[in-house]
C-alpha cells in the first residue's frame, strides 16, 4: 500500500460523439459541447466548474479529439493551453485514460487521478466533492475506486456493481471493496438488485493513484502499455507529436470497465448520492430539471401550453412553440432539425440517426 | 319570373379573418391568402382557378378590406383592377355582397352572380361549375340559390338547410324549394338530420339574380338598401370615394343568410358532392389531404417519421421534422412559431389566439 500525495488531478473525458440527444448533440457539437440542461453553461464547464475549489483548473486535464479541441479551448479558456490533451483518433476510455496518466505521471507520480466523463448533470457539487474526496482517500490505500450512484430505479441502461465488505475511511463515509461488476440487467434482475441493495450504478467515474492505474494497464493491457511507454518515452522531445501520431493506433480499443475495472485486484467502491444523470436520452431530462405545476419543463425557448402536461420543450431562438392538448411530449427545435416524441420513445432517436447516416444527410448529423 | 341573361359573374368574399387556422392564417395574411393546403396556390387562387372557363377573370369581383387589397391584386395579377371593391370596414356578408351587387348592376343589371367565400377547397372542379350552372339557371327562374353540400357525418359546426319539393333544371340535376335553414344543430338533432336525409351543410355558396337580391334586400334590409342607393348613384362620380367612405358606417352588420337567405320567400338548393371543405380547423386537413400508408400527411417541409400515424405535419422553409412514435398529431411550423396539437384538439387554436391578443403579442396574431 503506497502513500500517494494528497492532490487530486481531474482526467475529463471529452472525446465522446453521442447520438441520443440528437438533434441537440450533433457530431459537430457533441452534447458536452452543449448547455442540454438549460443552465448557461455547457456539460464540459459544468464539468469543470463543479470540481472548485477541490480541483483547480491548472490541475484538470480534458482528453479530447482533433475536432473537439478548439470546442474545449473555447468553453475553458483558463485551462492552460498544455492541459487539453488531443487523440489522434478516438479508441473508448483506456487509451484516453493512459494518455492522461503518462503526462500527469511527468507532472507528479504520487498523485490520485479522478476521472470523469465530461457529460454527466450533477446537481449536488458539494456532495459530489466529498465524494470524491473520500475516494481519494481509499485510493491511497492502493484501491481503484468507482463512485457508485445509489439506484433510484431498477435502470436497465446501466452497469451494476456490487458491493463486499466495507472499508475504513478518514471521514467515515462510506465504502466498499466491489464485489463485482455486474452486465447492464433485464428488468427482472435490476428488480432483484434494488430490493436486495448493495448495488450501485456504474457511473464511469474513477478514483486512483497513477501508480496504481498503470500497474494494472501492465498486467492487463500490455499491448496498451506498449504504446504507452512509447509515447512516454517522447514527451517533451521534438518527436512528440510523431510518435503519438504513429504509436497510437496500436493502442487497442477497449474501454477502462472492461481493459482493467472488471478484473483488478483491488477495487472499491464510494457510494454518493447527489442527483447525478448522465442525461442518456430526452426522457431523462424530465428526471433531472424542475417543471411547473403541470409537469411542464421548459429549458430554453419560449412556450405557450394550453392544457398541456409532462411536456419538455427545448426551445431554440425566439421561435414561439405552442402546445394544445399534449402529454408527455418532448420537443427538440435546433433551428435548423425539429424533433417530436414521447419520453418513452426517447432512445429511438438513435434510430433516426441511423436512417439520417444511410440517407447520408450529412447536415443533419 | 323574370328570364335573365346567361351570364354569371363571381363575387368572391375575401375580406374574412379568420383565426382557426393561426399560426398559418395572420391579420396581415389570413387564410384565403395562404397555401393552406399545399397545392402551390393560395385559396384566393384556387377560388378563381376552379371557375375557369366558365366564369372569366373579367367577370370576377373580389371583395375585401383595404388592408387584403394589395394581396388581392398580388395574388390576382391578371385580375382588372376596376374589379377589387375595398370595404371602407368589415360589416359581414349582406353589405359586402350589397356592394358588389350595385357595381355589377351597372354592368349587366340582367346577370346572374354566384357568391363565392375565398377560403374553401373544393376536389372537383369540374363538377363544381357544373352546380353553378345548375343552380344559375334554377336563378334565372327568380330563385335565390343556395348550394347545398351533401353531408357525410354528423357535423355540428355547420348550419343545416333542409329541402322541399324538387324543382326542374335544365341539365336535369336535382334542385329543391329551400323548407327552411337550421342553425348549427346538437350532435343528436345532426344524427337525426343525417338519417332522415334531406338535410344540407349551408357552406355559404349562394347564386342568384341581382335583380332578385336587390329586391330582397329593399324588402328586408332597408338600411342597407339606403346605404347601397347612396353608394350606387355615386358610382363613376367624383364624389365615389368620399360617399362610400360616408355611408358606408351607416350599414348594418349582417350577414346575407340571416338578413337575406332565411326569411326570402323563393329560397332553392342546389345539391353537390365536390369534395367540398371549409378547412375550419386544422384537423379538417386530414380529411382533405392524400396520406401516406401511416395516414400521415405532409402539406409542406421535410418530414422523417419514425413510428407515426395519422400526423398532418405543415412545415416552413427547409427545417427538418422528425415526429418518433406520435399519432393524431398536428404539427404546423410558420417559422416564428411551432404549433403542435392533437387533432381533436385543433378547435382549441382560437383559444391560443385569444390568449395572445390579451397579452398583446401583435407579432404572432
Amino acid at each position: 500500500m503506497s502513500e500517494g500525495s494528497d492532490i487530486i488531478y481531474a482526467v475529463v473525458l471529452a472525446g465522446g460523439q453521442g447520438t441520443r440527444l440528437w438533434p441537440r448533440s450533433r457530431q459537430a457539437r457533441p452534447k458536452q459541447f452543449a448547455d442540454i440542461a438549460g443552465h448557461g453553461r455547457t456539460m464540459l464547464q459544468e464539468t469543470v466548474d463543479r470540481l472548485q475549489p477541490l480541483i483547480p483548473q491548472d490541475r484538470v486535464i480534458v482528453v479530447t479529439g482533433e475536432r473537439y479541441a478548439p470546442l474545449v479551448r473555447e468553453q475553458l479558456p483558463q485551462l492552460p493551453a498544455e492541459n487539453v490533451l488531443v487523440e489522434p483518433s478516438g479508441r473508448n476510455t483506456a487509451p484516453a485514460i493512459g494518455l492522461a496518466l503518462i503526462h500527469l505521471a511527468r507532472r507528479d507520480p504520487e498523485a490520485v487521478m479522478a476521472i470523469l466523463p465530461a457529460d454527466h448533470l450533477i446537481a449536488d457539487a458539494e456532495g459530489f466533492r466529498r465524494t470524491l474526496q473520500t475516494a481519494a482517500g481509499v485510493a491511497a490505500q492502493g484501491y481503484l475506486v468507482t463512485l457508485g450512484i445509489e439506484p433510484d430505479s431498477p435502470h436497465t441502461g446501466y452497469g451494476y456493481i456490487q458491493r463486499a465488505d466495507p472499508l475504513p475511511t478518514a471521514d467515515g463515509a462510506a465504502a466498499y471493496v466491489v464485489q463485482r461488476f455486474l452486465e447492464k440487467p433485464d428488468r427482472h434482475t435490476a428488480l432483484r438488485f434494488l430490493r436486495e441493495g448493495g448495488y450501485y450504478w456504474n457511473g464511469g467515474i474513477f478514483v486512483c493513484q497513477l501508480a496504481t492505474m498503470r500497474a494494472e494497464i501492465e498486467r492487463q493491457l500490455p499491448a496498451l502499455d506498449a504504446v504507452l511507454q512509447e509515447i512516454a518515452a517522447a514527451l517533451g522531445t521534438e518527436q512528440e507529436a510523431e510518435v503519438l501520431a504513429r504509436a497510437w493506433p496500436q493502442a487497442p480499443r477497449v474501454s477502462i470497465d472492461y481493459g482493467v475495472m472488471e478484473h483488478a485486484p483491488r477495487v472499491a467502491v464510494v457510494p454518493m448520492d447527489v442527483g447525478w444523470n448522465d442525461v442518456g436520452d430526452w426522457g431523462a431530462l424530465h428526471q433531472v430539471l424542475p417543471a411547473d405545476s403541470n409537469g411542464n419543463i421548459v429549458v430554453s425557448g419560449d412556450h405557450l401550453a394550453v392544457g398541456s402536461r409532462d411536456t419538455v420543450v427545448y426551445g431554440a431562438g425566439d421561435r414561439l412553440i405552442v402546445t394544445i392538448g399534449v402529454e408527455n411530449l418532448i420537443v427538440v427545435d435546433t433551428g435548423d432539425v425539429l424533433l417530436i416524441c414521447p419520453h418513452d420513445r426517447a432512445q429511438d432517436v438513435k434510430a433516426v440517426v441511423e436512417q439520417l447516416q444511410r440517407q447520408r444527410r450529412e447536415e443533419y448529423l
